[in-house]
This record gives C-alpha cells, sequence and structure tokens, in this order.
C-alpha cells in the first residue's frame, strides 16, 4: 500500500485568540481524502474556563459525534483527537456533558487536575487523545474483562516520533490495544501510530512495536499501573495480564464501541452528562451552525492565563509492587 | 543544623531582551549568606549568537571565575550553575574560550547542539550544570581513573524536585560522583541536591539517593552510558563500574579540581581556548567592570530567535550491550 501525504498546521493569533488549524492531504493509490478541522482555544489557559472548540469547513462542530471514526476505512486509518500532547500534564479531554464537547481540564476536588510525574517518564509518554464516534458503554459488561465501560470514548496512545499539538486531529493506524482496568471500569488504551510517522510503514501490527520501539509497550504497561498511585490510589489493574493485544483485537474493540456509540445516539433520551449536541449528524441532536455559533461565544474569546504551580514539575517515585 | 531560607526568581523582559535575577537569602544557625547574581540573555535563542552573561552586584562577572565554589565553606554548601534545565534539549554551557565564559550553546559540525531524547527519557534528567573555580586538568592523569581531565570545570546533577531555570546559581549540598569516561577522558559527574528542596534535609550521603529516588542512580548511569549512542558514538564507560561513590570522595574530588583551577589561574599562560578574564580575583587576568560592560556589548542585545528542528523531540530507542 503506498501512503504520500502533506501536512501544514498553522498558528493564528488574533486578539490574544489562537487558532490552529491542521489541514491534511493524504492519499494512497485508491482514495483521496481531504480533511481540515481548526481548534479554536477560548477562556485564559490553565483556568477553569479554558474551552477548545473544533470546526470544520462549515462551522463549528462536536469533534466526539461530527468527526467520522474512520479517515480511510478501507484502508483502517483512523481518526484521532489529541488531548495531551506527550511530555505534558494537564488532563485535558473532550468534555462530554458540554454542548459540542469541547475540549476542557479535568477537575478533580475544585481544581483543574494535572497528571503527576512518575520516575522515569516525564507527563504523558505518548500522544494521548480519543477516538471519535466511539463509546465505552458503562452499561455494558464486557466479555473479556469482566468490567463494565467507563463511559468515555475510547483513549488513543499515538506512539510516533513528533510532539503533537492539543486540538490536532491525526490520521493514525491501528496496531493493537491493553485493557486498562481504571477503578474497576474497562479503559480501553489504544496504541497507534501517525500515517506520515517515518517508522509508519513498518509498524503494522502489535509485534512491530517491540521490535522498533523496545520497552515501549513495558513502559506503557507500567505507567497506567502506575500513574495514579502518587495521588494516593492504588496501582491500576489490566485484563490480559497487561500484555497488549494484537491489531484484529483492537478492530473488534473499536467496532464494538463504535456500536455502542451509533446505538446511544439512536436513543431518544441521552445518557446523564452526555451531550448529543452536533452539526451534521441530521439527527434528533442536530443543531444549525448557528446555534453552534451562539454556544461558543457564550465562552469568552479571551482570558487570563491561570497560574501553574511549580508542582506539576515534581517528579513523584513511586515503588512498584 | 537548621537551614531556613527565602528566594525570588524575577524575569523582567525590556525590549525584547530577558534578564533571570536569581536573589537568594540563605542562613543557618551559624550563617548568613546572601549573594545575588543575574542571567542577561543576549542575541536570539536558539541561535550562534545566543550569549547569557552574568553579573553580580558589581556588575558583569564570569561564572567560571567569579562565583565561588564554596556558598557556605563550613557547612559544605557549593554554588552550582545551571546550564541546562531537566527536560530539556539544548547543550548550553559555560563557553570556556569566551571573554567573561558566557554562557553559550554547543556547537557540533557547524550545528547547534541539541542531546537526544533516549527512550525513555526526556531530554537531561536532572538540572545539569558546572561548579565554578573547579577545572578537570587535561595534563593531569587521575590516580582512579587514569584519564586525563577533560579540560572543563565539574558537571552537576542536581536532583532536586524544582525545574530550574538556565543560568540560575543554585546552593547545593553534594551526596557523591559518577566517574564517567567521556571518550578517554575523565568527566566527574558530581550528584547533588538543591539545599531548599523538601528532601533535602533527608540526603546526607549518596545511600539516601536510592532511598527517597529509588531508580535515579541506574538512570543516571544508563542516562549517560548511552546518550551519544544515537548520533552513532559508542557507549560510555565509567570508572568503578558505574557506581557512584559517596560524598567524601566527592569532596576530594571537588577539592582536587579546584586545586586545579587555582593552580592554572596562577600560572602566568592560561591554557590554550580558555579565558581567564574576571572582574573580582584581582590577579593577571581582571579587568574592570567598564571592559567587561564592552565586552557583553560587543554581543547584540537581541536577535530573531533560531529555528528549532522537529527532530529534537524524537525519541530514540537504544538496544543497550
Amino acid at each position: 500500500m503506498f501512503f504520500a501525504r502533506c501536512r501544514a498546521v498553522a498558528k493564528c493569533v488574533l486578539a490574544n485568540q489562537s487558532f490552529y488549524r491542521f489541514s491534511t492531504v493524504y492519499f494512497n493509490s485508491r482514495h483521496f481524502v481531504r480533511k481540515m478541522y481548526t481548534y479554536t482555544e477560548r477562556g485564559g489557559q490553565d483556568t477553569q474556563e479554558y474551552h477548545g472548540f473544533f470546526s470544520g469547513s462549515n462551522g463549528y462542530i462536536s469533534p466526539m459525534h461530527d468527526i467520522p471514526l474512520y479517515a480511510d476505512s478501507p484502508n483502517k486509518v483512523f481518526n484521532m483527537v489529541v488531548e495531551i500532547p506527550r511530555w505534558t500534564n494537564a488532563k485535558m479531554e473532550i468534555n462530554l456533558a458540554s454542548s459540542l464537547n469541547p475540549m476542557k481540564q479535568d477537575i478533580k476536588k475544585g481544581k483543574l487536575r494535572y497528571v503527576n510525574n512518575v520516575f522515569p517518564y516525564h507527563g504523558y509518554i505518548w500522544n494521548y487523545g480519543a477516538l471519535p464516534q466511539t463509546w465505552e458503554d458503562p452499561q455494558v459488561v464486557d466479555a473479556d474483562t469482566r468490567c463494565k465501560g467507563d463511559g468515555d470514548p475510547i483513549d488513543v496512545c499515538e506512539i510516533g516520533t513528533m510532539v503533537a499539538k492539543r486540538g490536532e486531529v491525526k490520521q493514525v493506524k491501528i496496531l493493537g490495544v491493553m485493557a486498562l482496568i481504571d477503578e474497576g471500569e474497562t479503559d480501553w488504551k489504544v496504541l497507534a501510530i501517525d500515517v506520515k510517522d517515518p517508522l509508519a510503514s513498518k509498524m503494522n501490527d502489535i509485534g512491530d512495536v517491540d521490535k522498533h520501539m523496545p520497552g515501549l509497550l513495558k513502559a506503557t504497561h507500567e505507567w497506567f499501573k502506575i500513574y495514579k498511585v502518587p495521588t494516593g490510589k492504588p496501582e491500576n489493574e489490566f485484563a490480559f495480564g497487561g500484555q497488549a493485544k494484537d491489531q484484529a483485537f483492537a478492530f473488534k474493540v473499536i467496532a464494538d464501541c463504535n456500536q455502542h456509540w451509533s446505538k446511544m445516539m439512536g436513543n431518544a433520551q441521552a445518557p446523564q452528562n452526555l451531550s448529543c449536541s452536533n452539526t451534521t449528524l441530521n439527527n434528533a441532536s442536530t443543531i444549525t451552525t448557528a446555534d453552534a455559533q451562539k454556544i461558543v461565544e457564550q465562552v469568552p474569546a479571551t482570558g487570563t492565563p491561570g497560574t501553574v504551580s511549580a508542582s506539576v514539575d515534581e517528579w513523584h517515585y513511586v515503588k512498584q509492587t
């Protein structure tokens, strides 16, 4: 399979407001796909007012519902929404409860959440994000993990060379998946690589990860196991003894979670704290782009950045069991 | 021993030029020490024109010669000049060849040098810098390592919690030392901790490092062993099988290198590519503060920042022998 790709990222700052425009033209022997998404930041950085809104060519969209899961279905290329760039700590995520599901920083006990640095790691060790149009249904017990879903879209660890930008929409190849059991809930962690990464052509299944990136799977397991220990929580557990399952297994997990999302969107009643508002799906929750614009404009365009505590830089040493 | 300390860092930007002022008041039951150094950046960031100059209360100084090795000699508190903050890659160092020994970025094959990220590490894993008034004499064969010195001041890995700033002058406690043999030269790596670090009072010798920071000594050994492998160089070697020697040994190494520096400064002829110019020592190389000012002003106060290649963010996977 032949892939070629051009890409441009432009950052524009206008009246203190940032936009990131991710323009991707990517094609192979059979397909030509053009996608463009823009990420617009409103409210102050490192504050509870921060919102990152996504737009497509016709106005604002929901990154959860309006960005298609597949960038190129026949070639199994997926879209991934980057929430947390590698080596950073701010726990940003697509906010399910808010209309249009903007990116917001997670809040714990009234405070902005920053994930601890656990030695020898600095922040997240991959570009971390979510697969759009997937949902780990909290009512469904997974046959393998025997735990219910965590109510979130599927998480992705993009293991490529580049450090991504928050709000970037990447096109990725799926390599495998780990089944984290996070406080009793199934929390799939898909392993993927940006299709434009120099190593992407050599990475076709989970076995290739250890071949080209020795130590990364072990570190990924360790990272998820201990990352909450500095906050006083126990080590996380895994299904499959912490082993990563292969690409075929990951495809099935993704397809199942895409089904759960699809079914949820078809229900008359949305789950609590999950906004289904979208601008492109032509379903009961679809709103006009004018209404979407109004939702965005409820958040102040600018804001004073918050102060980040120096403790975010602390290194925590965890003795593992 | 009782330590209390107040500290303030102020960053001022004036006409695009940055100053960092590190103001430290630190005292214990027997001493009151006040030190103030200012770090002034000239020339564009990430360019070969970048220079970081140091000044004391009476004007510009050399960080190599004018900052005393001991901040508090009876209590064995040392000054450390921070060259490379933790988790960064730019190989900044006190430039021995230039008058007043400003901080400059190392150049290899005509290009600014950035140290590679070797998985699982991001950049340098400590605040890295130098002990002033020390010199590893390239004419003297060390009795333990059987290698000559590398002609630089002693390197320090400050292992405290905080991420330092480039140009900061820290007061540190010495904990031990590793003997790296870097391309056949002795290159001591002193392990130290900022006296104001929350763990400093518990860290009194090398054995305390593994107790409070499990894994750090092993990672430090591994990091130095493999950090040049991605550039095509072989693994570095160590004396003492890579084990860190204790505080008493480190004190002896430091005292020896302080002697080498002292002897070198007393010689009629300075070594090639080592500027002995200073403004406070009242020796043959002492220059007036007016002349020091002229040296500084030869470098343009401002400059366009350079472009940093995205490859600096790459993660390199090294299979160790």
